[in-house]
């Protein structure tokens, strides 16, 4: 028999460009099926859930969903709120109280924990549940899945960024410091690779915090980078950290300030600034620069990658499906099938809850301060098409004079 | 007659997204006129003059130029030299080594000057000579000007990246403070009000150089803005001052590093990390972030306004003209002839050099924390279209335990 009952969608964690895609093709996909009473959005994640603030997305239109679908960030409204086991018990009693039949919830691994808890709690309680993960991080550091949705729009971003600050910095010669996101896992930092087109651009140098950081390391690449191009581009993950796992970006924030993961807020100009500072004092270089990226990297409107729209959309309603479908709970997983198709499986939500993938070992280089081709491949697909960028290649004129 | 000869293109100041259209307007123009014997373009603006370094972009192959005109930043380099009279003696001196008899130099209104002087040079050498200043700034601060090659594309970056971080900020709710490039001109910070659409978008607050600013009016509008929408998200400009003039930023910076036009160097995250932490302390406000959206702003190759690019293009090409066919030197100037279209005029280098434009009083509002419509209208023909962005108006559903 099938399961009548509504539906709940809900977002959580960070924005990214293209998580409302998720958004509408869980909606609109649910919509399809006779069974469904009604598709709720949740306002702000679970957080919207506890407190019962919900939206009747079955009386949305089907234009303005589309419109939706291409605006970046969550247009449910996001949270922070970390759910225990009594905060969860709490989802669970509205899910009953509004005889929500299907929870789909587009986030990270916190968000994958929070579907399994609520989901044990309705197998406890008998009440006749399903519940899927949508997969969804800039930082592409899920388990089981091949890459994330978010992430090749994210990458995007930071390869275009880098294409521009290399040029700048190739037309104003110096030490440029880029501070990418992504606190545990490199991915993000490491898409600053695709910029480099000519052998001699930049970054130059790449730091992940797969990679113990070490002062004396980063200054010598810089100084050896200055000698052979006389200038030098570095991509620097807000993430790394020193050979004792103390975050290179503590050493200089006056308040360490902790979210409610318990985690440390690297967001600010910190640690650009700090290196920018101790490259210029160490090695007497004349122009050294350095920007953090920021909250510009997750929500840029014109950085979208297609095949990271796509994808979003697919898992959103491959969740519909598996639910609706085949009554199952899980959580959407992506696998590469070809260079370059996808797959969409449904995985056990313990798999891929609370867990952090990292960079491979075969991704980067060496020395740890680059990534390597095997990374380039893997990552060119998810963020697609980047702008040609071209140099002058007239001959040099004679001196007269000098 | 015809004044036969060479011409020399360089770049000057900070590179532009745009810039090199106006490069490749000058060279394919100059190119087209039978007493251009060849076109040079130095390395590295006025450096690469006194030190003699040019390449023969007449062997430069059209299709490669007009590549080079869409890739952003200064594709012969630039220089932060500030050349004084000796300086540019050696220019001069440079150029008639060469029989360089045409100069075109694409910059601000430092690099104006540096025609003028260079100019007067050949005057009183009586060395037929044509010497033209090609406006760019991302700035949009050069006089007579309606506005410059430059800031279309800065404004459309700025514009989209508080499109972006407006619509994070509104997901996860709290105050954010974004650090806008323009040290004396508060053109391109102004540009942030283009992202708003609804009444309730940000930036709520906008905050130029040409108002004091007051850390305490800045905390009780942010106060009284988190108190109407919940959230605030502020555009500032780099270059704010208080009431005596010093700067903001200069306060929290351990370094005061000058560059070579005796200006402080604005870069890095102090002024926004000092803002968001004070905007912390006294409000108590729970998420409180900043980023500073540095050189980002100038090169991303994205972001590029069309009317930007066409009218970069125009302002080189019309340089040659001006010089190879009217014989006359100056500084090639933009007026607003239609709403929206423009004329191109010779002014006199006199007039551009050295000075700088500020936003007219009737671009601000009254309490000088945001923008007028004048401004908006004055602005959205530079910057052309932008990104979409929806909203979900589903209707609420009743709570049923709340």
């Amino acid at each position: 028999m099938k399961l009548a009952g509504k539906v709940l969608v809900a977002q959580g964690g960070g924005p990214t460009a293209v998580i409302n895609q998720s958004l509408v093709g869980a909606v609109l996909e649910s919509r399809k099926f006779p069974q469904i009473t009604q598709v709720y959005g949740a306002i702000n994640g679970v957080n919207g859930i506890i407190n019962e603030n919900f939206i009747d997305l079955t009386q949305e239109t089907t234009h303005n969903l589309e419109q939706i679908a291409v605006t970046p960030s969550s247009a449910l409204g996001s949270t922070r709120d970390k759910p225990d086991e009594a905060y969860c018990l709490e989802i669970f009693r509205m899910m009953q109280a509004h005889e929500i039949r299907y929870f789909f919830y587009i986030g990270g691994n916190d968000s994958a924990d929070t579907v399994r808890i609520v989901n044990a709690y309705a197998e406890k309680s008998d009440y006749e549940f399903r519940a899927i993960h949508i997969p969804k991080t800039i930082d592409n550091d899920l388990l089981v899945n091949d890459h994330t949705p978010g992430y090749g729009s994210a990458a995007k971003f930071v390869a275009q960024a880098f294409t521009g600050v290399d040029l700048d910095n190739r037309a104003l010669p110096g030490v440029y410091i880029g501070v990418v996101m992504g606190r545990d896992a490199g991915f993000l930092t490491a898409a600053s690779s695709l910029a480099k087109k000519y052998h001699d651009d930049g970054p130059h140098l790449i730091y992940l915090p797969e990679r113990k950081f070490s002062l004396d390391s980063f200054l010598s690449d810089v100084k050896n980078t200055l000698s052979q191009y006389g200038r030098c581009v570095a991509a620097v993950s807000e993430g790394i950290s020193d050979h004792e796992g103390t975050p290179i970006a503590t050493k200089v924030m006056n308040t360490i300030e902790k979210d409610a993961h318990g985690n440390v807020s690297l967001s600010g100009g910190g640690l650009g600034d700090l290196l920018a500072r101790y490259v210029k004092e160490q090695l007497e270089a004349g122009r050294v620069r350095s920007d953090t990226f920021g909250y510009l990297q997750r929500s840029f409107p014109l950085a979208v990658s297609s095949v990271d729209q796509s994808e979003a959309r697919e898992v959103g309603e491959k969740a519909a499906q598996f639910a609706i479908w085949y009554d199952a709970d899980g959580s959407v997983t992506i696998h590469r099938s070809g260079d370059y198709s996808v797959d969409y499986q449904l995985t056990t939500l313990e798999k891929v809850a609370r867990h952090t993938k990292h960079m491979p070992d075969h991704f980067i280089n060496q020395e740890g301060n680059h990534v390597t081709d095997a990374f380039k491949n893997y990552a060119r697909p998810l963020v697609g098409s980047l702008p040609y960028v071209a140099r002058l290649r007239a001959p040099v004129v004679e001196k007269k004079l000098t």
